[in-house]
């Protein structure tokens, strides 16, 4: 029997004379407000065992983690893979040149260009992009009480005029169909999203559960449709450094800037953890370390 | 004595059978209503003999001609060769990659990155970039019915998209200081400004004269200023094609996609020829092939 | 109990009527001599037991899965890491561009950049990089019968001009050490190695047991330089489509342009397919579908 | 009657404080062992009078300045603009980027690869590329004691690797025909080639009249073919920086990283500088700034 909580509280051990290491998003002038030592981890087995350690029930900004969700949203759209591709970029998420040079069509869903791809088709299929997202969220984790940061969301408006040069040269590609402004501030909105470890790591579970969740009576995604988020987590889901966090960690994750990292063991269990500095690639520094001496702890990685 | 008439005359002859080829400019709905068989062509020489042919007194859509009053307006601006520099591309005009790779500094004020810095330089130091620009270019020209084409604009600004890109790129590099709606808006009321082809040559002749034009008491720009904006032109002036362009009419000049191009000889002439149907990289057909005639026929050259 | 036979059998029978499909490598004249028909398959299990179906016992060229061989000599050499990323590329096998970008450190060792200063790194450690290579590979897969293909060394070297540019863009960056007509020497010779399915079955059969083959009583990896091997081929071991492959078949891979291909499924078995015609990025056309309808069938996947 | 004597003595005497400036070309070990403190000018007009200043009569290695003559020798060839193009390059001189991109065609005849071309042409047409190149050299210019400097050449053949790898990338693409290595070895030979301020601003006479030297009876170009030069120059001569130094100097030229610039006002002079001391792009520091200053002195551009 899988006793996660002992390597739980031996990693937080190990690693707490280093929290607040890394450097904490700045761009975005509402989350360079957290405090970096913040430290928080969850896991939670296939069968619904849940283990924490840290600030694992506090919620914080989920950022670029939304793009799982949304693609999720999204995974049985015919127009899904003519308007995105799903190789990994070799290239910084928000890099415009790549797009040039491949006229419009995004590397794939978890970049910046990929997931405004994916957020004008939810906007084209529900008419709005914003509350169904959010609806969608909390129904896979059965939590009802996530919700949007608005001040998060307007600071990120405010500054964004990168996705805003992204989302209309992906317009003048004819790759938005929507009006950009909307499709902006929904992307923007989605990347709002506060939720805690617990609440990550439940709303992952169906990921692991080939496509079934807990929390909701209808599958989330059939057998095969999960098997391809998790193999785009794996190739396209750390930034440009999915190469190495396979090398070190060994699992499909998704991570943002926020400092949160979703990772998944198909059939074993889904694991989140939450430490504000990044790396020099985006990813939460500490996070990823965690994630290795996790994965080295329990013997578990999928290759 | 210079009998340009002839020469004129001439080569209307031998170029008429060929109006209307190349391809009108279509991803402006407005431009793209033009008749392709349009000619019109002025020379004006530096004291101010005027000879034409064809629709020379027709008004057209100038497009990046206007770059070159922009520029002229801002040539003083300490800062501006800190936030565009001066070399050609060797790339398209609108294309964003250079401008990723050397960090939000437009290779230079003749392509349309650079154009936009320049407009929001404009509308700093006057407070509104559109108006002043007009009068500019009145006065320049010793022209008082120079317009704006609304219209014109307004289409240009429904498809503009990648420009839009652009400019909030731009922004994301900190190189535009002003809102971007309102430097686009002045942009595209720019391109937008209609002038013929005598208008033009006139516009023009301050560069033919050191900086002095007869239609306007103060000198515009000093005998060294007038010298950098004759090499920017040569350099920079007619899209990704000025080696060949040097090569073949070895003037410097300025074209726009409404078909038309300004050229000049210093201490000669200013000559102006409209031929809306473009090459490949953007530049008029036909015109570039009437300089090229022109140049070899008068035997003016400033190689 | 796995029964891998009838599975084999049914794919080939379902297979059968396709083969020919893709288009053989034509730009190695040798090469291009290769009937498209030919199609070979075997499957390894862990523990040993054999299945194979169609031309599994003919060899073949290996091409780029020679990448696999070589890294796996080097992957305890201090330096490796310093002088290769581990990044997928998101370009062309044979790119240029990013090697100037990047200043000469190639984004990982399955691109032929990265290959070339892997077999420098060998004739470092060796003095000679290329019988230490093919003797590795007889030992690894208890065949002593493996050879070279001298002819088609010859064939890539005399019309290897793209390598030879690439080694000496890389020799320019200091990134090769030893002489680079040497290196290339040896690295024509790797990729010309010939060997059958079940050879390189058994072969990759290491991968699949934590570093350890059954005809080499010393380890050939331990288990982590295992896991970061099978992570490699996984997000860089198929050409500029590992996103899809990973989507398509969700095993580690590697693939070369001779038509084979080698996965393998972690504590399961090593599976290897030979299918002369590629697809646009190089990998074998039908060997990629096949191995789709293998993990689909078995529902053996990472993921 | 131009006295261009005093103004090259005033230059003379500005400028000698800052002998020394800018940095030697260090990547080629012959040419690191300069003295950066030596300067020398020379000025020829149109009817053949001379002025000097400094070590006008010292050879010095021209480096680059030979692909202003190589070129001078294809210039009638018909496959020459279909195997380079003549617009700026917008990037190193070195790069082999924009050669991917553009397939095998280099931008322009000034930049390397288009030079290796250039070269390629001249071996097809001749047999060889070396001695007839000398032999060009010493004809036009009147000076039969111009030599290699096989030093030098042997030097850069030992450290040309990145030049080696374009040479091999341009073959990849057909765009050299003969030998590789034949062609480098004249290549690093037609740089070696030593000449004084003197020598250069003499080769030079031809660009300013209209094609013809005075040295040979033949006359070397047609005046159409030695405007294109004179253009060329202009729009591709001083690498990376052509918009800079037409904006500061104002005459066509071409440099090399010996430290020499050779600059031509058609019907008027051709003037040689030489300062070993290079700016950033490549081109000598001092030499830029006395063809600035002499232009300004003696107010003549070709703007």
């Amino acid at each position: 029997m899988d006793d996660y909580q002992s390597i739980l509280d031996e990693i937080y051990t190990e690693l707490s004379p280093r929290f607040g290491e890394g450097h904490v998003a700045t761009y975005i002038p509402e989350l360079a407000k957290i405090e970096p030592q913040k430290f928080g981890m969850a896991v939670i087995t296939a069968d619904g065992r849940l283990f924490q350690v840290g600030r694992a029930d506090e919620p914080f900004s989920i950022q670029s983690i939304s793009k799982l969700f949304t693609l999720t949203m999204v995974m049985g759209e015919p127009a899904l893979w003519q308007r995105t591709g799903r190789e990994p970029s070799g290239n910084a998420f928000n890099s415009l040149v790549q797009l040039e040079y491949e006229n419009g069509i995004p590397r794939n869903p978890f970049i910046n260009a990929g997931a405004l791809v994916v957020t004008d088709l939810i906007l084209s299929k529900h008419g709005n992009a914003k509350e169904v997202v959010l609806n969608f969220v909390r129904r896979i984790s059965g939590q009802s009480d996530i919700s949007f940061n608005f001040t998060v969301a307007a600071s990120e408006e405010s500054v964004g005029f990168r996705n805003k040069a992204m989302a209309y040269f992906l317009k003048s590609f004819g790759n938005i169909k929507g009006d950009v402004e909307v499709v902006l501030d929904a992307y923007f909105h989605h990347c709002s999203i506060e939720m805690s470890c617990v609440q990550l790591a439940k709303a992952g579970l169906f990921l692991v559960n080939h496509g079934k969740s807990p929390y909701w009576s209808v599958p989330i995604l059939n057998a095969r449709e999960t098997k391809y988020i998790n193999s785009l987590m794996l190739t396209c889901g750390t930034y440009d450094a999915v190469g190495d966090f396979a090398y070190q960690v060994g699992l499909p994750a998704k991570s943002g800037v926020g400092g949160g990292i979703l990772a998944v063991m198909p059939d074993q269990f889904a694991v989140c953890v939450w430490s504000p500095g990044l790396n020099d690639v985006g990813n939460s520094l500490l996070g990823t370390q965690v994630l290795s001496l996790f994965t080295t702890k329990t013997g578990m990685s999928i290759f």
